[in-house]
């Protein structure tokens, strides 16, 4: 930045940009806090900083990381979202083009989702530190039925679906970070989920729990569930959705496709008896076109996963251990 | 921090102490998203990173700060502050003992200002980035009136006045970063700001608009307000209360008191005929224990900000330029 000691330059341009990109009637009127109309139901409220690296990746960048992960957490309590927030933090000597495409990608995420970015913040750090940008967003929105969607309303014998393939995300983040090359290019999978859970909710599921796919995979998602349900999570490992170049790119790095993260997959507990309807919901939607059965929960209160392998051999699916991908999210 | 590449263990720690400081019912259920109950009022929204240098000072430190200064920018637009998230950007190395003080802090002010922290994020980044910890605090709050506390609503013949004296955060800061030592230690004014404003607005005191007296110091906040409102303001400049040792210290440094941020002061704009009573309602508060009128809104739709000197000569308070204190807040 040729700003130098010019902070307040800076700022008046970062402004400038952030309110031509973000542009809408609460942002607008530029205040220290935005003012929200009142809403007669229930609100979640939600918040994420992210520090990725590299900041651009195979389809998709901080930007746009930034808000489909805070806006699938809100989905994920089955909230629609409505409003974020935006922090930044940017390291001084960041090139205004860098910014100027991450708060473009930003926006168009933003608008992608149907939230508006209503409040914003932005500091500067000194060179070296702060690693370009770092942005947190910070999420609110509104939960419009009566379900209480979380680990503890899973039940015996409810269906466990996945909404598509698992460990692109993560991926397509180490292939850049490790300068690999696989033969096709694995693109992420980072898309925001509100449609494929409204789908659900709207027609009447009685969704039980939900949750999306980040840090630590599918494996650390379904035990998170487990142990905070205290329910026997069955699951066959044959209906894992896992791309073939997905599959190939985590043998050559020595990487279980289950830890990898995704910024756009989710699984959903819903009743049995409603497992064909959810699937055909699913299926209708674009980020849930790739969803299937992944197996049920069994009897049992010992709060595990199990995997069910082809030759009906039963193990233990474990919690990753340790951080095999670091700021992939 | 002894966890190395157990990114894991980390943040089971930190969870496990965020948990145990910050906790309340919402906090506890520990969802991705926090589900907070339907409100009947509009609610303010607000954002703020904070990245200030050195993480300890006199009178505060980063986690006291990052409560009060998201609890004021809520309180300025007239809300009573609720809720807050906290994310947490840490760098590897940061010694826990820091951290531990830091939250401990966070908790406390937190607790003093009336709010739960209801969810929050943690991220790990590498050695050498992140300056030790960066905190980026989002608050909720609710307008339980029907003012419109903005600059727009500041008219012509409004007082001005103002919480206390000014300057003490920054030359707080300064003081450590620069290794100077004044006769007397000054302590940073960091404090919450919702009491004197909610004695204001309980009392039925017409608020036309409230600022607190941040980045920039008095000078930016006037000329701010000047401008969005297109008015005159016109201050007396003997009124402007600044403590001697500050202003000495001020003085050594060669800064103006009237660009200095503080974290716990605020100007506010009332009808004339109310000032007494708003003096007097804000002096009973321990934050507005200082309170005295600075000036009024004169004729002229310059946005302009003048200050009367002592021999009657009036000349412009000028917005500061560049970045005389970076990183104070």
């Amino acid at each position: 930045m040729a700003h130098g000691g010019g902070g307040r330059l800076m700022h008046e341009l970062v402004n400038r940009m952030f309110g031509a990109v973000f542009t809408n009637p609460i942002l607008d009127r530029r205040h220290d806090a935005a003012v929200l109309p009142a809403s007669p139901h229930r609100l979640a409220f939600t918040t994420d900083s992210y520090v990725v690296h590299p900041l651009f990746f195979p389809g998709g960048d901080l930007g746009s990381m930034a808000v489909h992960g805070t806006v699938n957490d809100l989905a994920m309590s089955g909230a629609r979202p409505q409003y974020l927030s935006a922090g930044f933090i940017l390291e001084e000597g960041l090139p205004m083009e860098t910014l100027w495409r991450l708060v473009v990608s930003m926006g168009a995420a933003a608008r992608n989702a149907g939230v508006s970015i209503v409040t914003g913040d932005t500091k500067v750090v000194d060179p070296g530190k702060g690693d370009g940008v770092y942005v947190n967003t910070t999420g609110l929105g509104v939960l419009e039925h009566a379900l209480q969607i979380e680990p503890q309303s899973v039940a015996e014998g409810d269906a466990i679906l996945i909404s598509g393939d698992v460990g692109r995300h993560g991926m397509a983040v180490m292939a850049v970070r490790e300068g690999l090359s696989f033969e096709s290019a694995i693109e992420s999978d980072s898309c925001p989920l509100w449609e494929p859970v409204q789908a659900l909710i709207t027609a009447g599921i009685a969704v039980h729990c939900l949750r999306d796919l980040t840090r630590g995979g599918l494996a650390a998602t379904l035990n998170e569930i487990a142990e905070a349900s205290g329910k026997r999570l069955e699951v066959q490992e044959t209906r894992i959705p896992v791309r073939d170049d997905v599959r190939a790119a985590c043998g050559m790095l020595g990487l279980d496709p289950t830890h990898v993260a995704c910024e756009g997959r989710f699984v959903a507990f819903v009743p049995e008896a409603e497992v064909e309807r959810a699937l055909s919901l699913l299926r209708r939607t674009s980020a849930g076109s790739g969803a299937c059965r992944l197996g049920a929960v069994a009897p049992g209160d010992r709060g595990e996963v199990i995997l069910r392998g082809t030759l009906g051999v039963d193990r233990l699916l474990a919690m990753p251990s340790g951080q095999p991908l670091p700021r992939i999210c």
